[in-house]
């Protein structure tokens, strides 16, 4: 198999970062989203949706092969043919607290960030949306957005960091690797973690120490 | 258990329609969105996050008791409790296309709604977004980049639907459940399936005819 991957983008490190946890190697393809290679034709034929990451699966792991996109799936994927260590969660409260903080890191921190840098950056002009779309104009107020969604969310993660050591738990999980990326991801766009926010920061500096941090 | 609900929100919906899928049977709370009560001081209490549906767990099924927040998070809590009938797939590749479907429609076609509905009708002033935040200003050109996704989602979805029964394959799956409920939110905001989505129509309507449509 062969995982489509980018080097800054936060998608494709989503990924990587679950495999190096993991202990699972991939062969990688990279994909120069500086040349906008996502976007090209024979990269839009693996992937009509134009983004990364992507993971294309032999024939003989799937009949005619098949082309697995968004880096949950991929690493939901990679869950189920190798359980451990399990980074999904085992038992169902387990499970459901895990997709749960996943889900809002992804609805207000990881947005935010999206919105703070492709509608406004010169380089995302007409192209406000990640992918293969047609032309979608910036919004500048969305910035304005991302300021407000990016206080409300780190204030809400340093609260819950106050009182558990992972995000999700007493475990490392999957919500950890999504709140590594988009808190790196977020200060790309200008959006920092407060100064004030002690537990964030602790959390964070403990899972930027993993070795997986720098997959 | 307790599963806070409301009548018309699509959240809430998804979680009926799968639980009447999986033949289950939940207490219902009901939470009265027109008079604003997911955000006053009992409910926040219960969901500090302002947003229905959440999932209340007896001291007997967990330690302290337990919320869970966010739809597809209460969903896969009662995926783990009782697996069958199987609606977020079995194999790998099931449950990775289970998953990338379903995170294609909520990126793509449910956050057009949410931006066509949340940004245009006055009783959501300064509340752009679902839930418990400061004030978020709507933001008018969001509708215009709502009908830009729409047409991109639809077209996409009606191929998919040309060559596959489901959305994510040969089995009805959690994939479709997000589909109708994005379709039918959607259609509340204004945005309908072109007339010529003769798949994406022909599965909405099997969808649609399922008795778990009607939860």
């Amino acid at each position: 198999m062969k995982l489509y991957d980018a080097e800054w983008a936060p998608s494709p490190r989503r990924v990587r970062v679950y495999l190096a946890e993991k202990g699972i190697e991939v062969e990688r393809v990279p994909v120069d989203l500086r040349r906008d290679e996502q976007l090209g034709d024979a990269y839009l034929t693996i992937n009509p949706r134009g983004a990364v990451p992507a993971l294309q699966l032999d024939d003989s792991e799937v009949p005619g092969g098949a082309v697995i996109c968004e880096s949950a799936a991929i690493c939901r994927y990679f869950e189920a043919v190798q359980p451990e260590p399990s980074l999904f969660g085992r038992t169902p409260i387990e499970i459901a607290r895990i997709e749960s903080w996943t889900r809002r890191i992804e609805s207000d921190g990881y947005a935010a960030a999206v919105y703070a840098l492709r509608n406004a950056a010169p380089a995302f002009a007409d192209r406000a949306v990640t992918g293969k779309w047609p032309a979608v104009p910036q919004i500048p107020e969305l910035s304005a957005r991302a300021l407000i969604m990016w206080g409300a969310f780190t204030e809400a993660m340093d609260q819950r960091l106050a009182t558990s050591e992972w995000i999700a738990g007493d475990v490392f999980s999957f919500a950890d690797i999504t709140g590594l990326i988009t808190i790196d991801f977020a200060a790309r766009a200008g959006l920092a973690m407060p100064d004030g926010a002690a537990n964030l920061r602790r959390w964070h500096d403990a899972v930027s120490a993993r070795p997986s941090a720098t997959a």
